[in-house]
């Protein structure tokens, strides 16, 4: 079969999959095939779990609630060799903002997204179920192997206390000098890294003057003009993947590159 | 007046602006600063028109549909030795994601947007007064000191056919052999550059064809993940400012570097 004529229907299932396995479907999954795509036995989908690569399977029983897929064969190798994804904590914002910043986030490889609670953010809770569903669906479109953890909401200094100091924190600088983005992630290619971005309000000044004090934490300027907060996180991370990331390869091709 | 005592409100005014002079506020502009933001006579606002850098103004005059404005001193001069800023050629897509391109290429620093009509495109017309009010919004709230030129909608044919070849046209490549996005662009730095971006289906193959024969279309690849076209949008743009454009200042100060 050749690639172009894979099933665009892709999945994320969170079992082990196996060449002739056989794995169950969720109840939502089931519903999405049956109701959505009006799919049932026989038609093909292509499953993925993060740890064993992708396959291609087929729908082999489809009722309301449940259903398996069959897997056939195994088309894309696991990534055993992908340098370390950086993650994202951002401050959460108004408005449908956090879902674009987690779609746009998946799609430029984050690992893990934090939402991130800042004196000055004018949202102080998040709905993590939407954000996970929100980025296991974002995963399934941009055809990676794997999904980003989505954490529990979290205080800023909470998180900076039980920080591990071997992952650079890079801190989209609001005033103050700071390194060219380009510069600081072109040092740490192939390290792991994180990037904060405050709330739309900005950090305080308490908040700034403790993250400056932090050993980890890396100020990086993003340019003359004042970006809002999510063109912030995701200018970030596509810097990142381009400088210092898994755009760097000579081919350029945008197809999975291990698709068997 | 310190510079954190400017006033918030920042307004495109397309007219000369000087120190001591006055200048006319239309309909729009009078209703905003009145009905919405409350202000009247003797309260202050920046204002700026592309040519003349940035004026602290007030409010002289203010009624329901006209009203001037007094040109107190200016705040920042003319960005005369700017690098030429890069355009955007895209697709329009569905579902407000044009507006979101507009907005977020104008932080980007986009110098002119082109909506181009292509053969897999699902959104043929565009309202360009509204993609206009978008730009200039964006660019009053980002401390630009111009506003991006937002042209007709044009086809991609008629486009390339009259394409000025010292302009370097990156193309969003899906397949295919291409340059890494940083590769390419640093090589670009400080020269004309457009990126186009197709629509959410692609390109169609004679499309890229005709695209693959053009002396000044150079392919960039945008990593091993699917990218959704506003994702491509203002990625390449993030990464052309932060490896080609304006983000490589050695002072990564985020505050506008001409503030007087």
């Amino acid at each position: 079969m050749a690639a172009d004529a894979l099933p665009r229907t892709r999945l994320f299932i969170d079992q082990p999959l196996s060449p002739g396995g056989v794995a169950a479907l969720d109840g939502d999954r089931a519903h999405y095939l049956r109701a959505v795509l009006r799919q049932g036995p026989g038609d093909g989908v292509l499953a993925f779990n993060g740890r064993d690569g992708e396959f291609l399977a087929h729908i082999e029983t489809l009722s309301k609630s449940v259903g398996t897929l069959r897997m056939d064969r195994q088309t894309r190798c696991p990534a055993n060799d992908a340098p370390p994804a950086p993650w994202l904590l951002f401050a959460p914002l108004k408005g449908g903002r956090t879902e674009y910043v987690v779609e746009k986030a998946v799609e430029l490889g984050v690992g893990r997204l934090v939402p991130v609670f800042t004196r000055r953010g004018d949202v102080n809770r998040v709905n993590i179920d939407r954000l996970r569903a929100n980025a296991l669906e974002a995963a399934e479109q941009c055809e990676r192997l794997d999904a980003p953890d989505v954490a529990d909401g979290i205080d800023l200094q909470k998180l900076l206390s039980d920080w591990d100091p071997a992952r650079t924190l890079f801190v989209a600088a609001e005033s103050g000098v700071a390194q060219p983005l380009v510069t600081a992630v072109t040092a740490s290619a192939g390290k792991p890294v994180a990037f904060l971005v405050g709330p739309e309000g900005g950090f305080d000044q308490q908040e700034l003057d403790a993250l400056r004090r932090l050993p980890f934490v890396v100020s990086v300027g993003l340019g003359p003009r004042v970006l809002r907060a999510d063109t912030a996180a995701f200018s970030a991370l596509a810097v990142w993947q381009a400088a210092g990331g898994d755009w760097r390869s000579a081919d350029g091709d945008a197809r999975p590159p291990n698709r068997t």
